[in-house]
């Protein structure tokens, strides 16, 4: 896990790892959230809206977010303030591994806050969703 | 589970449910995501920030709203397309139960999309978290 205090927070600095989607983390999102929608869980039913495997929750992939910032960047310190997702291509447990990276691109110092830009891709380097998340840095 | 249909959904349709927090979903979500993160996994190190309890991943709160979406509105026909999240305090598991509240505020023809204001209260009906969403409706 990552460490950086604020004053180690520079514009440009970035981070990025590799996630693997599986069938199991899609099981456990489910029974964590109820969300029991078909496109998710029922391959005929996804199928049948034109997609060729069940797509993986949005607020799954979205999830590694929580990673990102927590372990990553800033790491140990972080406390999320906010987050924008836009979600540009549906995600499937094929595309795996997802790469998460994201870029700090404006820092607040009255607020100890920073400003991530990410973006989530699949294993043929395509974009599924991007966005921005303002991060705060705890004091040590 | 609601089977809102694009024509079904009107300005003001509201949509509202509990969720109950627990330890189990929070060490499920750590699994899932590998944030290791100290503020939500180690009493010691979130007292000593602060907090009286371990803080609840804050897209671990956002992760319902995957359920607002799936399950209530619009239901089995729903695709996110974009989500703001404004974290507003810490959410701690002896917050539960967790009220998730959406209302349709804006209703986008050409896309068959629309937008959701929602906003996730505490046992004490405080707002912990509020944003928007951008939903989309499958044909039927």
């Amino acid at each position: 896990m990552n460490e950086y205090k604020f004053e180690d927070i520079k514009i440009g600095l970035t981070e990025k790892f590799n996630i693997d989607i599986t069938e199991e983390m899609v099981n456990a999102f489910c029974k964590i959230t109820g969300d029991i929608n078909p496109l998710h869980n029922d391959l005929e039913f996804a199928n049948k809206k034109g997609y060729e495997e069940k797509v993986v929750y949005g607020m799954l992939t979205s999830s590694f977010l929580s990673t990102l910032a927590g372990v990553y960047l800033p790491g140990k310190y972080s406390l999320i303030h906010e987050v924008n997702i836009i979600f540009k291509k549906p995600v499937f447990i094929s595309d795996s591994p997802l790469e998460i990276q994201g870029t700090v691109i404006d820092i607040n110092e009255a607020f100890k806050q920073f400003t991530i830009r990410y973006e989530i891709r699949n294993k043929n380097q395509v974009k599924v969703c991007r966005g921005t998340m303002k991060v705060g840095v705890l004091d040590e």
